[in-house]
């Protein structure tokens, strides 16, 4: 069993980004800029945002943290995201969700320039996701299919299950893994809440991709010997041994499936790290114009 | 076994389409308008295009058929594209597709205003699609998800296998038939060229639908009993015992898995009429600005 280690692979992708970003000052380029809207006080989201500030201070990226209360109204969110858009000195820009109720978060996504849409939440980078053209692909599925690269797992022709149907992990991860590319070319299965067979098509998968927010919901019963397992639960479950007072919880059961497995990420420092370092990625291409003008 | 009869479901929905124009013109409205761009004289597409301009007539549509000679240049056809995003007489338009090779489709495809996109080719509406919002969805897996409503076939939780990655029917295909939506809710597989286990998944499904282009692919080993067999291929085979020359035939060997199935679509006459049905669909849509403004 190999354990996939996403923290030491995004430290590494970092180092890379870093080195491209010098090398593009050095020859009189614009260092990229990532800003980051925080509406609220939301734990989770704290977290994320300080993460991916600290992320862009490692990338040699700048980046500006705009933070609101939960009051914010979505007509002066709005407002911002439009500001934003036109700030030249702003490559691209994420709105941390989750967002107050008593705004739509459809609606300041689709608010966003795409063409500074780094989370790729856009209905036009969604869109081009799946015919297959340059976009700003979703944070955690780019960051599954860099590991699968990285660490060379074969994925033509397998039987790979993704858990969980959302737009930001499900979806997109389906569309990655049965286009033609490496990795790719998966005989691709999706299960969800309605899914009756949900066991039996995990029982069958060469690659189990979790993105169903269950904790521990893959027990080792539905793992075939030798499968590759990709974790993207991350629930906090209260932890009063931990200084934060919680623990993250992948999908996984790890401890018994794990011995199953050939490749399997932990959660933490799998897919969770991968995520952030993906969210770099796009944002070098921001500033460098690579996919839009 | 119930064969699917495209041809008259397609016939009620012109009905009910023609009804609903009338009362639109009678309340002093603007008759739907469809314009249609055919690029030189593919048999295929000729066949295709007017049966759309006879569609238009039987559903009160105004339609306009602009021909040009397959030596046109991609800047000539960009233009007339553009005139027709300008054109406030027309509220949808199609660019018949394949095009001569030196002409990119996806640039044509791109360059038509989403909101006239009644193809949903686009990506906006593509990318809108998998998103879960309203949107011009593509023909034919549309016309097959409407064949499912009225023959009250139950999706839900079924495991659905979709033969097919195209960017046309495979990949929308297997977004609807996931969406939480009935029908969908769907556990759904998307099998391809490099499927090693498509023989296995077709026999475990409830729901196959075929669109992988290859004539009587699908045999009756590879289907359930009882299940429900959806036919998207429509391949000219020479016959030289028809008028045309021609005959179309399916990716599903009719004779032998027709007695298996619960429901069956038959080719001619299944998908095929319910995909220029769901065009005249998306073309009164965008007459009655139902989706975008």
């Amino acid at each position: 069993m190999t354990l996939i280690d996403g923290k030491a692979v995004s430290a590494q992708i970092k180092q890379e980004i870093a080195a491209e970003v010098e090398q593009i000052v050095a020859a009189g380029g614009k260092r990229p800029h990532l800003a980051a809207i925080l509406v609220g006080h939301d734990g989770g989201s704290e977290t994320y945002v300080a993460n991916k500030v600290k992320a862009c201070e490692a990338c040699g990226f700048k980046s500006s943290l705009i933070r609101y209360e939960a009051d914010i109204t979505e007509d002066e969110l709005l407002a911002k995201v439009e500001e934003l858009n036109q700030d030249a000195d702003v490559d691209g820009f994420i709105v941390q969700l989750p967002l107050p109720k008593h705004i739509s978060e459809q609606k300041v996504i689709e608010a966003i320039d795409y063409r500074k849409d780094v989370d790729g939440f856009h209905p036009i980078n969604v869109g081009r996701l799946v015919i297959g053209l340059p976009c700003y692909v979703s944070a955690t599925p780019n960051g599954i299919i860099e590991l699968l690269r990285r660490y060379n797992i074969k994925t033509s022709g397998k039987k790979c299950v993704v858990l969980g149907r959302s737009n930001i992990v499900g979806k997109p991860m389906a569309t990655l893994m049965m286009q033609k590319a490496n990795p790719g070319d998966a005989t691709v299965t999706v299960c969800h809440s309605h899914s009756k067979d949900l066991k039996k098509e995990c029982q069958e998968a060469d690659i189990i991709i979790a993105a169903i927010g269950k904790p521990n919901f893959v027990t080792a019963d539905m793992v075939k010997e030798g499968a590759v397992v990709i974790d993207v639960g991350t629930t906090r479950i209260p932890d009063a041994t931990k200084k934060s007072g919680f623990r993250l919880n992948g999908d996984v059961k790890f401890d018994e499936v794990a011995p199953k497995c050939s490749f399997i990420t932990p959660v933490p420092g799998g897919v969770g790290p991968m995520t952030i370092v993906s969210l770099m990625k796009n944002t070098l291409l921001a500033g460098k114009k690579a996919i839009y003008q």
